[in-house]
């Protein structure tokens, strides 16, 4: 199975990351997480970027804050599928990192989530893997299910409480 | 090859989606291009959807303006990749149509492009598909070097009439 | 006499959503609360709203953050009034929200109260129904007068207080 | 039938109101259509609130822009159901006269539809009267069916084009 | 003297105009305040708006959160100067108060201040007042002198300091 | 009677101005215009600013875009009321103006009207020197009945149109 | 003299760029005027950002809009002061361009100038030029005379028409 | 070397301003810091700003929050650089500081940082002054190995960690 890289900007970032690696471990997804940074290791960026699919890599998630250029900076050094995650910091609420992912100019798309939404980079991550990975299909349906039942459970839970 | 759907919610929309179109025709990439919409058609969508991967559906491209569910139902409804594309229509500047495309919640990813980027969404399918198809990739590839000759010669155009 | 329901996309948004099934009980207003999601549970929603009216509803108050598909996707299934409660939270403050939930296109109306704004939907619904009860009117009339003894009341502690 | 009030700040609104009144026309519901301003006449705008429901109606429409206190200043003279349509002026796209119609403070609904949304708060107010009126709920439904089809038809057309 | 008439939209917000009374209370500026709302109380407020002169009023203070109609409900009703307080509250920042107080229509002026910015209202009702009153004249250059020479002190203890 | 200033900080401000010395004439009210800018002539607005009181001015108008400072500037240089005007310009559809006059420090008030509301600062001023002109006051309530005739006018054209 | 780059991310921003090199001719200041693309030629950005020093040039000047990552991606790669022209496009009114310019991380400064700020950039290039370059510094120091004559000029034609 | 001035509008502001300093500390580079205000010591502001450039200073760093004129003033009194540090303050989470500082009028830049950016200016400021200093060009390069080792370590603890 190709693996996945999960890229953080900063060290202080892997919090708001960790739901996209714990998606990717719960579908047995192989991953490696890394620190890099698009401004301070640009060359380091670059070089992933560009060996990525050569690697055996199949899809790149990369989560910054503020004027989050990383995953933009991934989108630039490889053909595979980025999944950039606006990371919210300590002004603007995160709109200044979910406007610097995604109003990417045409020609290199990065297939951007919601501010913070790292779950759901994980879980986009193992969904372009299942395109050709009928057991990841498997698998992502019966999550679908599972979260399907839980909120009916709840639902009966609500019932029972009024 | 896996064919993409590409999903407008009006035909008011079709020339904001047909940059998509066109990048995946320029790719050889099979597509069926459908009018459906989230609260006129929900059922022919969520039927779409559901059928979406047996009917040999790669991912699902969905275009919508104001409060953009398309993209977000059609995740509901598949766990094929799908890439939302917010359409700025007569107010707020397409802020509306971000928001409403990328903000979705755990669970449900949209894979969230530019205001009207309906290129990058055309391109991103084609990468998906790439992750497994090397001859796509080559041709993703070589895209790229043909955008950097572009900006490289345009740079000499402007060199000589400086 | 009719019934309301209160939808929430999740069990977590109660506490946002209280304050609507509060004003229900004020005025002895009928209701269902219910625990369900235009993502996870989307055939679940389609059926309670195309069966709402048969069964007795006279209007639906639908509460999500984010993205906030819910109260569209009720109105797309019902012909119903919709009540839509944009619920803040962790990043825009709420404008995702309230623009999702608000900005609906022509032909689909989603009647959106404030942000967080849960008694003000509660109160609508009443308000919906005293359109032809005349008792509830009174009820709300008689309430008004109660908001404004109660300002007229705290003017004289400040007026004491000065 | 009760009648629906639709209300607009200024003569110059009336172009944005106008698919309001046909969404009235179009169901078959009586009407009145008046110019009346929060500011500058503000005893006339109280007086027909106070008066509305004695005098037949069964939802005000209130359509203004700006700092748009119309809708407010009737649902404060009011307990019918009141729908408010943000009107886009000259600067920020609409945006002050959205959150200055739907912010409203606990106690006070507006049923605030879309910038410049004047034809779903037409259809919204039917479907309050629809509540307790079989046969305009049937048009209702039949409307839905109508704009289904037209989804549909534009579908097919649009694949006998590609 | 001209009174200042100080008027907040519920007794919650007191905490957040106290520093316009305190304002009035270092001029000697007599002052009335009131807790009156736009929606519970408009009769009042209507009352208390075209009365205000005759009651040796000089100009109105009015602070309001969320859809703050309060300033412009006052300003419809008298041609006294009306400031207008934006106050934060849950949701968007104040952004809603902001606009909501300050994008008024051509004729019906709302003097605004900052958000949350009670003070400078106090300040300017003494300013407006100070315009035929030289002692209040005096007293407002003094102030100023006075926020000079602690800007000035502030920045020897830097001096001191570094 | 005292005189007016109205300032701007450009020539090419001047028709966004206009009503503004509109209002003013319409009232009689003396003034004097300007053209004055914060960054390119301070020490002129430093100078006007400091000598207005004692050259016969009652009030201050101060028009400005983008990162506008000018109704900021007069504020810190004269105790007089000082009305600025946000001007919208080619981006960010005003909300830079509007932030930067309106959100001014505690003790330096600027009265700020809607953007691009020049009528409401003309009307504004008006305003303040009729606190102790009962002329101006009588024009100000005449103008008001005014403009409540004409909306009368209005609602009674619409009546004859529908 | 030191050089000044002036790089734009396409040649379609050649008309927003223009204004910068207009005051770089204007001030005698040697520049080079590139097209060079963080995404299109990123390797070519690198090289040039990392020789910038060692060719001669004193600052960069980058414009870019959407996703603006250009002048970061400078700024990665030099230490000269990198100044920032966010350019407005289709949608969000240049505040995609201005957040994604301006809030860079810690370590890695950009210079924001407005958005379509370019004349500003050029002049920031002359100022930081013009530290230690007297002659520059003077005729800095004579365009802000300039700029203040045609400002009283302007004022008194105002003050003959009038 | 030329001195660096730091320059902040409230005593308050310090916390806010210390990276600036810290930096400059770092680097070596004399530096004088100043709380002196736009609005509350315009005069010291301007004869500061005028004198600057005689009295050794190469930068001009001023931090201001809400209205943020500070940057702007001080660019209007001299041709030296000036850097705007955009504070956040209590509403708007620091977009009016940003917007205050950014949008300067053609001919008066302000190279403006994020918000809270106050490392950033610091090392601007630096920037500035090494475009003619090869010592501190140095020293910049140094950190940014730094910078960038300690990116590389926080990767290698994070593959053991994993």
């Amino acid at each position: 199975m190709k693996k996945i890289a999960v890229i953080m900007g900063s060290a202080s970032d892997l919090p708001k990351v960790q739901p996209a690696i714990d998606a990717l471990k719960e579908f047995g997804v192989p991953f490696e997480a890394h620190i890099c940074s698009a401004h301070r290791t640009p060359e380091e960026a670059a070089r992933f970027a560009r060996d990525a699919r050569a690697n055996g890599f199949g899809a790149i998630i990369a989560a910054a804050g503020k004027a989050a250029h990383l995953a933009g900076a991934f989108a630039a050094g490889t053909t595979l599928p980025v999944i950039g995650i606006p990371v919210k910091s300590d002004a603007l609420d995160g709109l200044d990192a979910l406007l610097s992912t995604v109003q990417m100019p045409p020609g290199m798309p990065v297939a951007t989530v919601a501010i913070d939404g790292a779950r759901n980079a994980g879980l986009l991550a193992v969904e372009i893997l299942a395109v050709t990975d009928d057991e990841l299909a498997y698998k992502l349906a019966a999550l679908r299910d599972d979260m399907k039942k839980k909120v009916l459970e709840k639902d009966l839970e609500l019932q029972a409480s009024l």
